[in-house]
């Protein structure tokens, strides 16, 4: 069946999945549907404790067994030993067949790939992958459809019971014996506990994994002990210095700077631009650059931005010190100014990634967004943009809040060099389908920039800004002209994952790679 | 069937309920159930707004229909205006059957009592009522059974499905217009939203109903929007005056500083009034006179209190300022001074109800209390406790936290003078169970103080400590000697109510009281 942003999804894909294809960014808006729960055990009598020995221990006491569903967060993002340590012990418990239910996955995982092979894990839903667990799926290693979701999508999967979590290990910086977690006070701080929370919620059994005990009562707690069975306490959770990074340098890649203030100008010219305006930004380095050269115009104006939202680096943290950025709504650390800027500046807040994102519950911070400024591996000329399959067809990135903030925002900008290299980031069909143009309004290039004809209004308010104005057509017949039309990636009719839009609809399916095949026209 | 703590709980009770009678207070620790869910409605469109013109708009947008269960928290505790004008509207409307379940009601909700009789509302779930509600409940003017919970038997009520809300109608000083709610900020504060939190989470329809619009986002928030589908400006959600009293005085009345001296005493005789304690006390007289002594001899002797829980008053929060408590951890305001102190001091934090008290979550606060010092109406020589039917048989008090703190507490200790005017407050039978005897330990009164039997380790503590010990049968004995053995209530066959236990079994029922027929032996 063609889907509203013309894939195909094969119609076993949907029936093996039960899932629908895709429909259009808001067509499960007003969509009634009745919660999942788990299933949980009371703890009433005051003399039990949650202590546990090791991971062995909370893996037995949990119940562990073939099937099962575990959870994991990406907080500790490419430092995190958690998942590594879990999957390590029902290894060598001789458990198959577990689904990994992540927020994220990355490098940080690749010695998990051993695992995949032997039957261990036989499913992975992530928002993501990075490096060989990317490259297990791209080859038709796993056994199992991987499932790919935005954080908003992972969200709503769990509370509609798309995925029921069997066990969650929730890795916490500091954790007391009763399970209260916070995302600060340890030896591996990461700001936020967000993208578990959802988790630790609906997950039939929890394990805090902690390397840092504290006093009762660790709060004002991230995640509370009410949700939390067990506590464990292991030698480090994490790498610190992968955890966080420090700040992130200014770019000094002049392309990136150009679209930096290209997507400034653009920003300042549309009627959100106002006192109060709210405002999203990636760690690209031209997001980066974008949001230093409009801290400068907001400065120069004396515009204060009402809300800073998602995952929040430190030049955002310095507009907030600065009193440019009134609160800050945070989801991510992505380094240790941020990290620091939570724990210190009152108006920097954690929320949950239901709070963020999720688009199945009663409103959700990306609805209020005004701007969002988002990078691209692919822009095809509908505006539909891939941020998870390479253009060489590997999956090696993910789709974190990009369709979520995408749909939530009134003006949603997509930054992408022209050419990645020798790859032409705007064609004419992305290799796979991530977020909808529909939801798309302008993408910004080195070489000019178009705004998505679905937006006459932002047309018009453009009409007499001094920028490079193009049709996107126009701006892939640059790329083609410059390194030729590319060949399309050669794939196998075996589907290994299918992208989830975030309302659980199939917006694209991910084939296996197969070996290149030289065309020729020699006989 | 007669019930663990000896009541007789009539087969067709248990049958039109579906109860088991109590058990047992650990009866059901480790116990396994699948939690409730609502079935909701989602809000992805971002040009969708929440507000609705008025309650009436409210109730028309939730489907509002007969039967429906409609739910209100008590935070506003005498000053609350939101119960009945809602309930005004309901009634209006010319809807019937309505099931109001609060976490408490009081005599501010006098004027609902027309809706109770003329079928409006024909089920009341509460911590319990006093007032006019209270009357007409015991008077038999309630068509269904009445059910008084305690305030984690209420959370445990609506997570395990027991009761599933329709509506929930949650009053908040501030709110934005996207439905984050906070306690404070607004004329109307109310310190915290604590017994609001799991109606947001459990309901299908939640309405925000606010005096005080603020800017978005509203935070950081005690109820998030995320559960939030309408909010409603109303011009007055409560009456600032009866919200929050000023500071209770101390007490001048030396029989309860006699019983407060008594209670110190005992407290810092066990072995659990060391460094870091926890501790919780309630609103009496006594109580606070007790929190007042007790704090003066932690200052003497250096000994902090790590965790002060509960309902909030002054006298905590002043220890909190004076450095002598670590952190105070709330779930209600009884004064000004509290609701300040949780604005201003960093160590004062606003917790859910589940995790103050749900005895089927994975672990509550009240499980962490070393001590809890309680009031009563009436205790039996078993140590049962009845905190919400009077000696009259009306139904006059609530269950609060009480079987919640006793089951939890390691010293869980009643202060009760001897004598209520002319009425044992120690008797052979109290009118009504409402605390299981087995975790009280301590009973406290002016003529002197028994300790349970079951707690040979206090008695033990306690054997070459000064104070007043005896038997719980000498105090029912000089009382009785005092008084006169008092007359047994006359009840209607009737039952009118059931009083859970913490666990959702049947710890006692109430009957119908029956107009006063002088017995005579004169023929």
């Amino acid at each position: 069946m063609i889907n509203a942003v013309g894939r195909e999804i094969p119609e076993e894909v949907l029936k093996a999945t039960g899932k629908e294809p895709f429909k259009g960014v808001y067509a499960y808006d007003n969509y009634e549907y009745t919660k999942a729960a788990p299933t949980v055990r009371t703890l009433n009598d005051p003399t039990r404790s949650k202590l546990v020995e090791n991971i062995h221990d909370a893996l037995v006491k949990c119940g562990i067994k073939d099937g099962m569903v575990l959870s994991f967060h990406h907080h500790f993002r490419e430092g995190d030993y958690v998942v590594n340590m879990v999957m390590e012990e029902v290894h060598k418990m001789g458990i198959k067949d577990i689904t990994i239910c992540a927020s994220s996955l990355g490098k940080a995982h690749d010695p998990i790939v051993p695992y995949i092979e032997d039957g261990t894990i036989t499913g992975i839903q992530s928002s993501g992958v990075r490096g060989k667990i990317g490259e297990a799926i791209s080859t038709g290693r796993l056994k199992n459809l991987a499932i790919m979701r935005s954080h908003g999508g992972r969200v709503r999967a769990i509370e509609s019971g798309e995925v029921h979590i069997d066990i969650a290990f929730i890795g916490a910086p500091t954790c007391d014996e009763y399970g209260n977690m916070r995302a600060n006070g340890g030896k591996s701080d990461c700001g936020v506990l967000s993208y578990a929370m959802v988790d630790a919620q609906y997950a039939d059994k929890v394990v805090a994994v902690t390397d840092c005990l504290v006093p009762f009562p660790n709060i004002p707690a991230s995640i509370s002990m009410v949700d939390v069975d067990y506590v464990c306490i292991v030698d480090e959770i994490g790498n610190p210095a992968k955890i966080a990074t420090g700040a992130a340098k200014p770019t000094t890649d002049v392309r990136k700077i150009m679209m930096a203030d290209y997507c400034t100008k653009f920003v300042v010219n549309t009627p959100y631009f106002k006192e109060g305006f709210s405002y999203q930004t990636g760690v690209g380095g031209a997001s980066i650059a974008s949001t230093i050269s409009l801290g400068k115009i907001m400065e120069e104006r004396g515009i204060h931005m009402g809300l800073g939202l998602g995952g929040i680096t430190t030049p955002m943290c310095e507009l907030l010190a600065k009193g440019l950025v009134n609160k800050l709504v945070d989801t991510q650390d992505f380094d240790q100014g941020a990290i620091e800027s939570i724990k210190t500046n009152p108006n920097h807040f954690e929320i949950s990634a239901s709070e963020y994102a999720n688009p199945f519950n009663k409103g959700a911070y990306v609805n209020k967004l005004d701007f969002v400024i988002l990078a691209s591996l692919e822009v095809d000329v509908n505006f539909n943009c891939n941020v998870v399959v390479g253009s060489d067809g590997m999956i090696t990135g993910a789709q974190g809040g990009h369709p979520d903030t995408a749909a939530g925002a009134k003006c949603t900008i997509v930054i992408a060099p022209l050419l990645q290299g020798r790859i032409p980031a705007i064609c004419t069909n992305v290799t796979t389908v991530t977020t909808p143009g529909e939801s798309v309004d302008v993408v910004i290039t080195d070489y000019g920039i178009a705004i998505n004809p679905r937006r006459q209004d932002l047309i018009e308010c453009m009409k007499d800004v001094d920028l490079p104005f193009c049709t996107i057509e126009e701006l892939r017949d640059k790329a083609y002209a410059m390194v030729g039309t590319p060949d399309p990636v050669q794939f196998d009719d075996r589907i290994v994952g299918v992208i989830e839009a975030r309302d659980g609809t199939i917006i694209d399916v991910v084939r296996k790679i197969k070996d290149y095949e030289f065309t020729t026209d020699v006989e």
